[in-house]
């Protein structure tokens, strides 16, 4: 048997596996799953969305501007019939490989954030043309920008350009409300202290995955718990996970007790997501 | 939300989808599946070794010789810890992805033939240079041919040029023992007939693969089983298959059994995940 590297995935590949190790993790409270489903959303969904995903993940290693990059892994993505899979891990996850990929920046906090600053406005017109392949869910625009709802989709672009909004622009009106938007304003802080974590646990990965999970989850509100059930209840998802930690059993019985209350934490996936594929470019074995 | 259409998955993409569609489908009596893990063989060895083998696939698709981009399936296959995932769906799946992807062939086992009948002396010597790159469980060699044993690898590769055989003439010499290579000699004929089955079954796509697995396991006994433990125990698996077809808690539990049995039909899976292949380009919704 000839001695083989994990090193030998390239960041693209190592993208694609952390979106299907992060569907796998189980349990993982509220989420799609290895051993749990959704009503209309299953583990089939996620892994057609993961192989559509890959189309775009490969343009941001090859380069691609990173809205680019982004609104193709959308459109490869939702080449499935459960509606919106990974749309929120796509745009943590084509901005770390291109930096991850590229000569002039590195897989850091610094690295990533000369990603976030290079974007411009064809970037943030790219990020709202995305909107038009899948159904997510979203919060009200503020209520001086409304013509920057990301529901216009392609609409908007006049109003991005007229005001020279770049993506990174975009992500910074939205980071009181979208934990997403928050790692790329905030040099990814929570997706590289997780990938420390899996790294520095032990077991099989995919066990990492959902203890990774519960720790981001105790650790603050979900903010698609937040956009969907409001504030007050992603607070108390979060003091819910915070009293399993280090129980699996625990964890279990929250996770069907999430599933039947339609609590779905699902940006606290995109980051165990994220974390996961710096892992994984890190060293972390499969 | 955009329409969008299966259909704009490309051959290489669906391949991969089909590995993943395979390895989630449970209950796989034997298997490792969505809700089972072998000892040293688990669940996310299989997600590594589906995104690793894209790079074979991608090939496939873009024209290369089977043998070639069937070698650098396995390569991209062996970069995780698990072993052997997905060597012979790999086999299957370049040469129906090449048919796919071709202007010159179609997806038909005609067309599959006569990518099997252009094989040439450089894919035999490919396709055994893949067997460095991972230990794989085979039967000894013919008695006549010991210098075409497989686990002489490369070494093997003199012969080969020597007696001018190409990979269609190795198939046709394993496939008394090896239920892949009687798919190749034989175009694909449990693969195209499982392939309809699956389109005619209904509900969601992961219960349909594993009621394919069961059919096709009672229907003739494993080849790989028949290598590890004899012809006999092949053929009461396969007896023991017949006997819950259509019970889904009957096979629930004979993949309980398999597995505490040790006793893992893997050609069987090969062939599920290339049907699962042809029934995604004939659009088997996901």
């Amino acid at each position: 048997m000839t001695a083989t590297s994990d090193r030998d995935f390239s960041p693209a590949e190592h993208a694609e596996l952390a979106l299907l190790l992060e569907v796998a993790g189980t349990p993982k409270p509220g989420n799609v799953d290895r051993t749990h489903d959704l009503d209309d959303l299953r583990f089939e969904h996620f892994l057609a969305g993961s192989v559509g995903s890959r189309r775009g993940l490969q343009l941001a290693e090859e380069g691609a501007r990173v809205g680019e990059a982004f609104e193709h892994g959308v459109a490869g993505m939702s080449q499935q019939r459960g509606g919106n899979t990974q749309f929120g891990c796509l745009l943590l996850l084509v901005t770390l490989v291109r930096a991850a990929a590229s000569d002039d920046h590195e897989l850091t906090p610094e690295g990533v954030t000369a990603v976030v600053e290079s974007t411009t406005v064809a970037d943030a017109a790219d990020f709202y043309r995305a909107f038009e392949h899948v159904d997510v869910a979203v919060d009200d625009p503020p209520a001086d920008a409304p013509d920057l709802d990301v529901r216009r989709g392609a609409g908007a672009i006049p109003t991005l350009e007229e005001r020279g909004l770049t993506l990174a622009d975009v992500m910074a009106m939205s980071e009181e409300r979208d934990g997403n938007a928050r790692e790329w304003t905030g040099g990814f802080a929570r997706t590289f202290a997780t990938a420390e974590s899996i790294l520095a646990d032990d077991g099989p990965v995919l066990d990492r995955a959902s203890r990774a999970f519960v720790d981001l989850l105790a650790e603050e509100p979900d903010t698609l718990v937040a956009t969907q059930h409001g504030p007050e209840v992603a607070r108390e998802v979060s003091r819910r996970a915070a009293e399993v930690q280090g129980d699996p059993e625990a964890v279990e019985r929250l996770a069907d007790e999430f599933v039947a209350e339609g609590l779905n934490p699902g940006t606290t996936a995109d980051i165990t997501a994220a974390a996961l594929f710096v892992a994984l470019e890190r060293g972390l074995p499969v």
